[in-house]
């Protein structure tokens, strides 16, 4: 079959490739990442590139290779290195209690009158030091025996024990001896917890003898190339053979960066690192373990798990101790995952008796409500408006994003990293829509005003922003001269109208929530708002627009990273991993796409509060 | 590298093998089998062949390659094809409780109302489906709820339950479920008991809703190519790079044959056998998982583990349900395996307040005695003599071999297979001492007489066989024209002295357990002769020769392949495995290597008991 050769600038990189492969195809070949929100369905338009000869501008995903080429990509179509929240909560636990542990023995030499077998006589000793373990306190449960090995240690275990004159170190996971090392290795007892992401994921080095996070390091989630959504991905795994173990080689590759990035800073080797915990949505749940996800995206939806799953480290060719344990967590329902579960445990959900709500936004949203007797939850398709996609100017939370807009005598705005803007971020989009809101020029069905219908007190330098763009109206928030990219930065009609479909559905959701349990909205006595955008979005604003309850702002608080904060949470002590599979059991799925209810509710909250139901908090606030 | 061409005769194969390989490196390229007890150390002599030019006759393991040859392999360099014992005492046990079973399950599928996850789904079902099993009874432990999924399971769920409509049978083991099976399958549910054998393995099929054996087969231990006896295996494993995999694929080859062989006799796909039980002795059960023997033959000898092993099967790559549970049998000592503990199971010992005694004989004896307050076991050398080896005219219980010897007028012989003989065996051996004996020939101190010692009663055909053989006495058994190779067989002073050190050994045993018990040997009310050994030999000659304690023939019974009969057992009966797993506790390993008593036993019983002590049995048996 035909070759062409293809030359990617400014890289420099030059590929021959099939007659009839894609430029993407080609790019990844040559080892070059392109932005493809839409998993290269040709929808998204982010990874469009140029032809250098006749400077067509054409999408990579769509273009077939038929002659040679030199193609020049932009910066626009490469993934943005995007700001990634690594703290969380902090969880409040008395003392590091790990389910892996080491036990030091010194064991009696084999001889004559001793026959005992290698793995008896260890795990005699191991049996006895566990009984007599000091350590155990009465808010503890008990520790398990360890007497269970695995046929890797059994093959390993003559050798070791002699290496050492049968003295050394036990691994231990609840009644399984995970390995032996000759020696006295106590000091080194580790594990990481991972948020796994399907934007980004945050791996946490853990001390596990203190509970102390030592390292945090985090990246993009490279299965990004197949797909921005866990749609895409799920389209990606069911439709190309081998796609689902593609996408969980990429995740585990990531992984590995990862725990040898932090492990390599602690210096440490890999080998001390004997468990990993791992919050995800269920899609990077199954994807991380590769248990088919068609399901996940097919009515009615439903996962293959949902219960905690305990993998050895060693079968998913995970960079730690290979028969070290690798805990996923609980998830509830195919779109209620593990991520929910460690964020309700990180923000003690389900304990009390007032009720409290929490909050994870992206793509997706998912809604947390409850109290002790009952604690609810649901998923909400918020649509990508929130992440800066399908807005005019929209992008993600990273260098150059306009994440706070004000709006006095004229346009007031914070940037990330404090550079010259190129687009805006979610946070800062709901911070516009609520200052529009504020100043008069939306009104409360979301229509931007003009003319006369503007509040004549408006100020000039507001005023003049209100431009026409393709017959729509249009917020001007920076002028071409002042941006990253010589173009200017506008809000549309359009634009407003991506958001309010995206606060209805949480409004929606949050407003069924209250309903299932019987409260009203005001009556919830905390707000949490958890992950990137819960921790960059002003809570003032958000509560503008309507998008979580008119509360006091003391109600509400902003969580950071709540799902890896819960990570950690179960790595570092066994009550908490006991407390996630009890809400694992406990959390009620409301599955919204099943009720009339939530149609009307989505209608009505399409709508903005009136100006006048905001007046109550101006001043408590 | 130089090469040369190796033409092997009669079997006609030719192939190329670099200078300095050994012919028999060179037999194994050409896929020939050479006999070869000392594991090609040179010692056995077993392998010699002859070169066609020079008629030279060679070591093959011994002789290496430098210029191209013509080889031509006698009968007697070959592996002999061994009778192999494949029927044991039936054990008793009610109705067949297998630890395997299916459970037939009609799922609801999933709808919004109804969003479990596919394993939630299934798990509870089948939960509900064992609480409400109408077979459990009184005298059965309580079914465990299966609720453990392996990975490979989930990964496999989805398809397989939509693929059969949500309705299927679930293949569980204790509380794993190991397989789901699309509609109902359970007519089909099938194990195998595998007696592993240092020689020989016999491998049986259950139907395990019956538990009846349905097929059987057997064949020789491929490992025998790098060895005869345990100890060359293990110095191969120790001494060889990859030795210890290269014997587990040896012996793991020869079982998924035997399966094979079993389940297509049967019309069974291998899928459909869900469990295997393993009897071997510690080497060969060290060996078949792969854990390092070298200490299992290195003083103070101890091995790896000793309690029972469950493995995957796929993770032996044994080709049964790849999920499918490998049970190991618990053991007692390095020398005293699992086999050991199934003649024990098999044959009820440990139960009852008589004292009850278990010989199971090959080139170790390994010897059970007790009741339910205590149960002894100890392991003795007695060398290859009951074997065959190191006899003149020995040869293995093969077709030609003699197997039992009366002298009345003249030598009265049986031979296997009715075909002119070509040795002796060892229960042949021990009926020809025994008999010399009796008719005074052989002193009691083992000493061949001749002359004037000889009975003047000696009938004259007895008396001529009294012949010369390198300045030894020797007895003429069959004359050179009547047997098979045209050479006299004999046996020579030297033959008895051998069968003297091997009985002297197993007595000692024998006499030890029961100093340590505290009872006489006359007071053991059973005796079991276990393996193919004590099967063929005849029980008054193993009195006469004081391999065994004097009692009644009616206390001494020949119980077949016990080791095969515990280990279908454990197949078909929870109990019983239960009960194995006791024995491996309970029962005491007595070290004879520790005790200054045994050689002074071992010394004393080299005697031959008088004919004295003989003459009460004549009369009662």
């Amino acid at each position: 079959m035909a070759e062409h050769t293809i030359r990617f600038e400014p890289d420099g990189r030059e590929v021959r490739v099939a007659y009839g492969r894609t430029l993407l195809e080609a790019a990844r070949q040559a080892g070059i990442d392109l932005e493809t929100v839409c998993g290269g369905l040709g929808t998204c338009g982010k990874c469009t590139v140029e032809l250098k000869d006749s400077r067509e501008r054409v999408l990579a995903c769509q273009y077939p290779v038929h002659r040679d080429l030199v193609v020049v990509i932009p910066e626009a179509a490469r993934p943005i290195r995007q700001r990634i929240l690594e703290e969380g909560v902090a969880v409040s636990h008395s003392a590091a209690d790990p389910a892996v542990r080491k036990i030091f023995v010194q064991l009696p030499e084999p001889c004559l009158t001793d026959l005992a077998s290698d793995w008896r006589r260890l795990r005699e000793h191991l049996a006895r030091a566990a009984l007599g373990d000091k350590t155990e306190s009465a808010d503890r449960a008990p520790l398990e025996i360890p007497d269970q090995a695995s046929l890797s240690l059994l093959r390993q275990l003559p050798g070791l024990l002699r290496a050492g004159q049968f003295s050394g170190t036990a691994v231990c996971h609840g009644s399984s001896v995970v390995a032996w090392e000759p020696g006295d290795t106590r000091q080194s007892l580790h594990g990481v917890a991972v948020d796994l992401g399907t934007t980004t994921m945050v791996l946490h080095l853990v001390d596990l003898r203190s509970g102390q996070v030592i390292q945090t390091s985090s990246r993009a989630n490279p299965q990004i190339e197949f797909g921005d959504d866990v749609i895409s991905r799920i389209q990606y795994a069911s439709v190309h053979e081998g796609g689902l173990q593609r996408l969980q080689q990429k995740v585990i590759a990531a992984l590995n960066e990862l725990i040898r990035s932090v492990t390599a800073a602690a210096g440490l080797e890999t080998r001390f690192v004997y468990e990993m915990t791992v919050a995800g949505n269920a899609t990077m749940q199954h994807i991380l373990l590769r248990v088919p996800v068609a399901h996940l995206a097919q009515a009615p939806y439903v996962s293959v798990f949902q219960d905690g799953q305990d993998v050895t480290a060693g079968e998913l060719d995970l960079d730690i101790h290979p028969q070290g344990n690798v805990h996923v967590l609980p998830s509830i329902a195919a779109h209620v995952g593990g991520d929910t579960v460690a964020v309700a445990l990180a923000t003690d959900l389900g304990q009390g008796d007032a009720p409290r709500l929490a909050l994870d936004l992206g793509t997706n949203g998912e809604i947390l409500l409850g109290h002790r007797r009952r604690l609810l939850a649901c998923s909400t398709a918020a649509g990508p408006a929130f992440e800066g996609a399908r807005i005019a100017h929209g992008m993600r939370a990273a260098t150059g994003a306009i994440e706070q807009v004000r709006l006095n005598e004229d346009v007031e705005l914070t940037v990330i990293d404090e550079v010259a803007p190129a687009g805006i971020c979610g946070s800062g989009l709901i911070d516009a829509v609520a200052e529009l809101l504020r100043v008069g020029i939306l009104s409360d069905t979301g229509r931007l005003l003009t003319g006369g219908d503007l509040p004549v007190s408006l100020p000039e330098n507001l005023r003049r922003r209100l431009v026409t763009r393709d017959d729509q109206p249009a917020f001007l928030l920076v002028d071409a001269d002042r941006t990253a990219h010589g173009r200017p930065i506008e809000l549309t009609q359009r634009d407003i109208r991506e958001l309010q479909l995206a606060k209805a559905a949480v409004a929606a959701g949050i407003d069924l929530l209250c309903r299932e349990l019987g409260i009203a909205e005001s009556e919830v006595q905390g707000m949490y708002l958890a992950g990137a955008f819960g921790n960059y979005v002003r809570p003032a604003g958000a509560r503008r627009i309507g998008l979580i309850p008119p509360l006091p702002l003391d109600r509400i608080r902003a969580v950071g990273n709540a799902a890896g904060a819960g990570a950690v949470a179960i790595l570092i002590s066994r009550a908490a991993r006991r407390r996630a599979a009890d809400l694992g059991r406990a959390i009620e799925y409301v599955e919204l796409a099943g009720r009339a209810a939530f149609q009307e509710r989505f209608s009505e909250r399409m709508l903005f509060p009136a100006a006048a139901a905001m007046d109550e908090f101006t001043a408590a606030d």
